[in-house]
């Protein structure tokens, strides 16, 4: 049986581990307040060429997203984000749960476009009822979005100066993270989303951690006693050494770029062979996600031999499915598919 | 100047002034255990022709759509409501500060329909990955809608049914319940909504009361120690006897009834002399609300002699705008409209 | 039977009904943006001797005082008030229910002391963990207090000093503001309570209005939105006209202050028949609620013929009984209480 | 320098760092749904000696309480703790965070007596006020206390009795429970807190994990949709792998009870040094915390050479403070600390 099911099926990238086993027993604050949270943090702000930012580990995406949403914002306001975005949709309503709305844009391919937001955020400012209406309080998008789809350097400039326009901060959930930088023929980098965007997160779950995720606060703005509400929301890891050394190996050597970079070859790998034996896909990806429609019946005969996700209904007699590479997928792991594709 | 803006311009109804004098000097027990309160709860489960019901008083239309929403659903539910529904839109975030997500469904001219509801819930269930969302635990509707428009009994079954299939509360707000009672060539009763909902509210504010919402729950399904969730909303009156007081008046020689009539029968005149004048109808309305499309340089015009609610941008040179009447409307008023449109 | 269970027993003062009755029929615009609103915070303001302030009106105490301690507080903050403060235990968690903590502080007669606040303020700076704890954002006084006390001018001045010193607000829960504002022998005037307070609110409901608290915010400190945060918490009077007719009526030709003077000078005589009849007090109150210890014995005669409310058991043979007057309170009804007693 | 200051200074066990090697890169579910995960539920239900319990994994200490606390409890109710307890003090506000109060009690070294229980409990109903309060709605004790004492088999029986009693759940804080079941003379075990709590957790954190609770529900009352709930919450962990692992390894071969038991012995010896060199003792503990009182300028010179927890100012010359043993903690250390002293 082979896997393609998702991102996050086996444990750690050996170096961390390595590292986890050489620092085990050093005796360290607890917190994130230790040597290798700020070892990790410095490296992170080097990578991403902005000194003045400020890093906060986390343990996951939800929580990240809940967290930096509700710390963000005002209690009058809600997040703006694609109707299909991850906290639109699959977080269970952990968004809410902080007590602010989700408004809702259309997406082309998982993307919100700069006309969009632009639209909205004016005719919310016109509407002479919207003292009894939420308001947009800031801009949250996925990169990669939920279909491995990325937004190019212009649309990042673009959503960013729509932001600027009206004093909302654009945040980009990077749960992906690494897997959109090393997409081919794309012109966005750490540094440019350090540029445009107020807050971001580098994912590590999915890109070779057992758990954690970066946020980079870019602009001064991380809120008043982060700590205090990181711990109220039920998130500040006793042993903030786990994120922290696991972030500091990631940030070595490139180590997070190059097993990123690896997630990608095997994906193209993939798309060849997908290509090379005529699948249709739902749509264009350039990432570790591939979405490709079956019919139902072929569906039945695959998923004996190959996991995959289930994606969508697309008609009656065909459904989108997912398979995804990461940076532990074995190069004959995507042969052994060929031969059963 | 003229004034048909909303239908909550004035203060109460004279009888409801009339009965306030003279119980002012009564000596009652506060929060809503008095002879008062008692009286209206009976009349209006005689009104509703449901016995086991249970009937309780609310100052406002925010609150209620928000205690209701909040007491009935269970932390990981939320509220499946049309896209323009009032709390999709127009509560501040009154719903999701309780920590429950508004799903939104399409609507027709404000009313969402027994198949997309069906097709909803189904989609949900079917979803792998429900356990990721929010799960939808009532369904909210309107009528009269935000639109004037009116559900039909048929209809109503048709969601109570699905709602039933689902196990998960309907819930009418009838902020307007009155004007859609009053309303010409309407099937839909008091006793008929008491059948199909499992909570509906009799709107006070807009149809003769200072302020006031009257909650029926039908099904014995009254959340426990409502009062005292009621009291943790900061929504428990103390002197209850005001809401008492108001909607026994109301429920008192039909009055609720008539004064609803005299609304709509206000809001046909106008009609009429709005298609006679060839106004141009946004959509077509049986209740105390109508909407009508303007040229621009028209609404200017208009606007320095009548008081009218913009309603939304039509296109780049016309505007939706609404007049209302109510329990107060004079006809002379409308006379006086006929003369300046 | 002989009613003095609480001050919230009958409807409105007499010249509030008769201005509802005058400006019934006058449309006025919703949501407190009325001539009367206006008029009503103006003479507050010229009251407080205040003219930077800003007023806004809401409809009940637990509802103000969620309000007002919500969207002062930082996420992080909780509100220091005395443990037997009404926000420490008679809001059925309406404070926590908008994510704040109560944090108590010992009491005397009701009221904490200079003496406490510091020390707690202190202990909660030095602490090394204060990380992991709630910070203090707002101290919470109640004048009179749950026990008819009162402080002192010079009380007062300390507590806010101490606040200033820690850049917390201090606030004043009024809804017998009235009752305190006319005790005898007090110094506190409402422009102290404007000097001193940052913000404080003046009770209607209990001091001749059907309904009704006036927030007075005296140094710029409104919260940002502040109609729109009031929405969200479902507190948002469509008709405000209610609101502003009826302070605006207390606040012409003395009304509140007179009706006020009335209550407490019918409190002085019942206080005067209870010394003179040998019942024993609970403590000292000078406002309109007097609290005696009566055997249990007593207790059941005297039930059957006076309405009082249980405070508390003060031990297995005696009960803590309280008497309240109010503005509507007849003499002809205390004469008659004193041949009962 | 020694350290002291805590019990999460070090990683994981050495077995545990073994298991996630050796377990790596096999591809396993997300979300809890792994064998690992199923085999620490397994082996966590044999050592309760209760196999109609179900185990659930979550993080983190903070996080378990506020989720636990959350989801068994109603809307109108709330947690009675010790006024020292984790979750009255030093959670940031978590348990308000959910909208929950924390009712407290008096404590007697950490512990709540069922005395003050049943008296608070009774207190409550028969409050005629009880409807504008909030509901005691469980019962939260930590075992061992912050204050590192514990109950005795008895004292739980009979909080478990007044539980039953009232129908409210007893929740256990187990974050330190290793060093509870490992302390001399102590008769209370892992199958005696699951027949007398309704819900605890095990932590893992503190002994031995890189971070990880095992809760346990005992009766049949895991809340509907736990892990939607958990999502919303935040605290799914996508990896459930890194919880289940350290679980399944800690209960393999009674790790737990080893490790725990070594941290005793650590702490036995502690306190036989700390006796004999007449040191004070704050209290009694019998578990790997103890609490010593030391002159200030004492306190000063050992700083520098020994890292330990500031507890809390004695009196103007003296300081509590608190030396933590653990899993890890090395006998040389203990007797290098033996010279210092």
């Amino acid at each position: 049986m082979l896997s393609f099911e998702s991102d996050y099926m086996e444990g750690a990238h050996e170096k961390i581990l390595q590292r986890l086993i050489e620092t085990n027993m050093e005796k360290l604050s607890g917190y994130g307040v230790d040597v290798y949270c700020e070892s990790a943090k410095s490296k992170i702000k080097e990578a991403c060429q902005c000194q003045e930012a400020n890093v906060e580990f986390l343990v996951g995406g939800t929580q990240t997203n809940a967290i930096v949403i509700d710390t963000l914002l005002a209690p009058y306001e809600g997040v703006v984000a694609a109707e299909t975005g991850h906290v639109s949709v699959h977080e269970a309503g952990a968004i809410e749960a902080t007590k602010h709305k989700v408004l809702t844009l259309p997406e082309q391919n998982g993307k919100i476009s700069a006309q969009d937001l632009k639209g909205f955020l004016a005719g919310f400012w016109q509407d002479g009822n919207h003292e009894h209406m939420v308001f947009p309080g800031m801009v949250y998008i996925s990169h990669p979005t939920e279909f491995g789809t990325l937004y190019t350097a212009q649309e990042l400039k673009e959503l960013s100066a729509i932001c600027k326009e009206y004093s909302i901060p654009l945040f980009l959930d990077g749960a992906r993270l690494g897997y959109g930088l090393a997409a081919k023929g794309i012109d966005v980098t750490l540094p440019i989303i350090a540029e445009y965007c107020d807050v971001f997160y580098i994912g590590g779950t999915k890109v070779g951690a057992f758990c954690g995720e970066a946020i980079v606060f870019t602009k001064h703005n991380t809120p008043k006693h982060f700590t205090t509400l990181v711990k109220q929301h039920g998130a500040l890891l006793a042993k903030g050494r786990l994120l922290g050394i696991q972030f500091d190996t990631l940030f070595t050597d490139n180590l997070y770029f190059t097993i990123s970079a690896h997630a990608i070859e095997m994906a193209e790998l993939l798309k060849t062979i997908l290509k090379e034996k005529n699948y249709r896909f739902y749509l264009e990806s350039n990432t570790n996600q591939q979405f490709i429609i079956l019919e139902n019946k072929k569906l039945e005969q695959l998923r004996e031999k190959i996991g995959f996700s289930f994606w969508d209904k697309y008609d009656e007699e065909h459904t989108v499915v997912r398979l995804a590479t990461s940076w532990a997928t074995k190069q004959e792991d995507v042969e052994k598919l060929e031969n059963i594709l």
